[in-house]
Order: structure tokens, then sequence, then C-alpha cells
């Protein structure tokens, strides 16, 4: 076991996390104001007060600070998930998709926790084909691991899959109702009620 | 109302449909024995026997030739609604999922018409992120023609959108789930009838 002790690692870890996040709010304010396309690296990383280097360092190319968000919330899932571990593995769809619920509850909280952030998120996506492109391979990605999370619980392979991707279509569908970033809670809440009252009638 | 006869306008479709094969089957070929960045859009255009100026008559970059097939499913998704149109209005979630379902299947059976040529496609995807990205928006581009057929035949859109999603996800979770191109149907039959039981357990 390594002697270091856990706190400078920590504080490391904090001061990643703060020039990460200089940088996704500077290319938000910079997309925002002149347009994605109009935007370089090195226009973003100038107004972060970052080298290009360091910004290279955090993200592949400009496409994924928009996806900044989303990555987090990938890597949200499985701690959301070992939060509110039940103590029950799902053993039919309707069970898994339950298990769900909360986690996908949880993460649209987050995405929305900043309203007009979000809201800016939305409208570059409406402009660009190439982005919304990867955000909907980015949610594939989301189902994919919510797979991994139920089947993690004991759950049965093909089970997870259905129930993951149900608990997609939830959401999908709440952004589609959603009239503003405020109501994406609710919308995904009501679409759960209905999925899962779907063979009951 | 305009006097031409209808033959010439049927043959001039049916021969642009022939180029428009002749170039995907070129692309698909060039793509497996090279790999998609070693193909440019002047070699798929010279297999093809066409100038460059004819490939960007029919597509619009390299990309969009691997989505050719999904766009004609795009396409027929209408007329398959057209031909298959019930008498009645859904009227729940549940029936508008039961309305699309022989819709998606006509659809999955079409894609795995030829299995060599879907394997191809699937490995391709695979390879490649940014095709990842544009298959996972097309799929969301048929949900939303999906979306819009339940809405002409009547249904609320709030129903309709989450109807579309559940279709959706019981195509995704088949993809998954199927082994080999010829399970692709029975597995998208299999998701749809554990989706419409979901809430009866």
């Amino acid at each position: 076991m390594p002697s270091t002790p856990a706190e400078p690692s920590a504080l490391v870890q904090r001061r990643q996390r703060q020039v990460q996040q200089r940088i996704v709010a500077a290319a938000s304010d910079l997309f925002a104001a002149r347009g994605f396309d109009a935007v370089s690296v090195t226009d973003i990383a100038a107004r972060a007060d970052v080298g290009r280097t360091t910004f290279f360092r955090y993200f592949g190319d400009k496409s994924e600070v928009v996806f900044a968000r989303e990555q987090e919330m990938l890597e949200a899932i499985v701690d959301a998930a070992e939060q509110q571990r039940p103590t029950e593995s799902p053993r039919s769809v309707r069970e898994a998709v339950e298990q769900l619920a909360p986690i996908v509850l949880d993460l649209c909280g987050r995405a929305t926790a900043d309203p007009e952030d979000y809201a800016r998120h939305v409208r570059l996506l409406e402009e660009h084909l190439e982005l919304r492109a990867r955000d909907a391979l980015k949610l594939q990605q989301v189902a994919d691991r919510l797979t991994e999370v139920l089947v993690g619980r004991g759950a049965d392979a093909g089970v997870a899959v259905l129930a993951a991707q149900v608990a997609l279509a939830c959401y999908q569908t709440a952004r589609r109702r959603a009239q503003a970033p405020g109501d994406l809670v609710g919308q995904t809440r009501a679409a759960f009620d209905q999925v899962l009252v779907l063979g009951a009638s």
C-alpha cells in the first residue's frame, strides 16, 4: 500500500476539475457569442487562461467540450447506482426499469441544474447536425452503462438491455415534451409512469 | 395538369435508382476491401463508373453513402404505414406501440434482407465513432418519423412521442441481442412482446 497521504491527490483532483470547468465555461460563452464554427481551440484556451497543451490534456477536440457534462454524467452513473443500490436483483424488465428510474431522474436533475446553461446546450445541438449525432451516440453510451449497472446487480443480460433502452426512451420522450429546462425531470418521471403501466390496460 | 405521360418519369426514376444503387454497392465493396478512411469519393465514383458530379447529385459526402439504406427506410416508413393503416386511432401508448410494431419489423426485415451486406454495415459502424454517431442520429430521425405517423393517425402528440421512442428501444435492444443478421426480426418481435406486458405482472 503506498504511503502517500490522500490530501495532495484530492487537491490535485480538485484543481484539475477547476481547470476543466473553466475550459467548459469559456467554450460555452464563446459558442453562444460567436457560434460553434467560428470558435477555435486556441480561442477557448485563451479565454480559459490555459495553454493549448492543457486544453488537449482534458479534451480530444472542440466537440468534446460540448459533451463534457454528458461525459461527467456517464462517469457519475456508477456512483449514483452505488448510492441507490437496492437490496434485490431485478427479476423482470419491469423491476429493472423501476430500478433505473431514480438514476435517470438524478441525471436529468443534474443536467438542468443550471437551466440557462442547459438551454444554451440544447440550442447548440439544434444548430449542428454533427453535434446532434454525437449527442445521440453519447445517450446510447449512457444506455449501455445503465445496462452494466443492472447486470452488476444480478439482472439477466437480455432484461438489462431492454430496460436500459426503455429508460433512455423515457428520457428522449421528456426532452421532446419538455417546454423548458425546468420541465425535464417532471416529464421524465411522467414518461416512466406511463411506460410502467404499458401492459396493464 | 401537365400532359407529359407517366412512363418517362418512371423510367428516369428507375435509372436514377440504379445509379444510386451502383454507387452504394461500389462504396460498400471499397470500404470492406480498404477501410472507410482509405477510400475517397473519386475512388467510389470510378468504381461505380460515374463522375464525381453525379456522385454529389445523390450524396452529400462519403458518410452519407453508408446510410443510404437508412435514408431509404426513413422514406419508406410513410409508405409502410399507409399500407398497414389500421381503421382506429391509437388511444393509448400501448395501442400506439402495437401499431408501430409491424412497421418496425418490416424495416428490420428490409435491413437484413441481404445478411452479408448488413453484417458489413455493422462492422463498419463498429470501427468508426463518427459513423456510429450518424447511425444513432438516423435512428432518432426514424423515431421522429414514427411519431408523425401516429399523429397522422390521430394519436395524441405526447402518446405518439413515447410510443415511437419505445419502438426504437425495442429495435436497439434487438441489435444488441441478435447474434446474427437473421436474428434481428425475431429479436425485435421478442422485445416488443416483452415491452407490451411491462405493467401486467
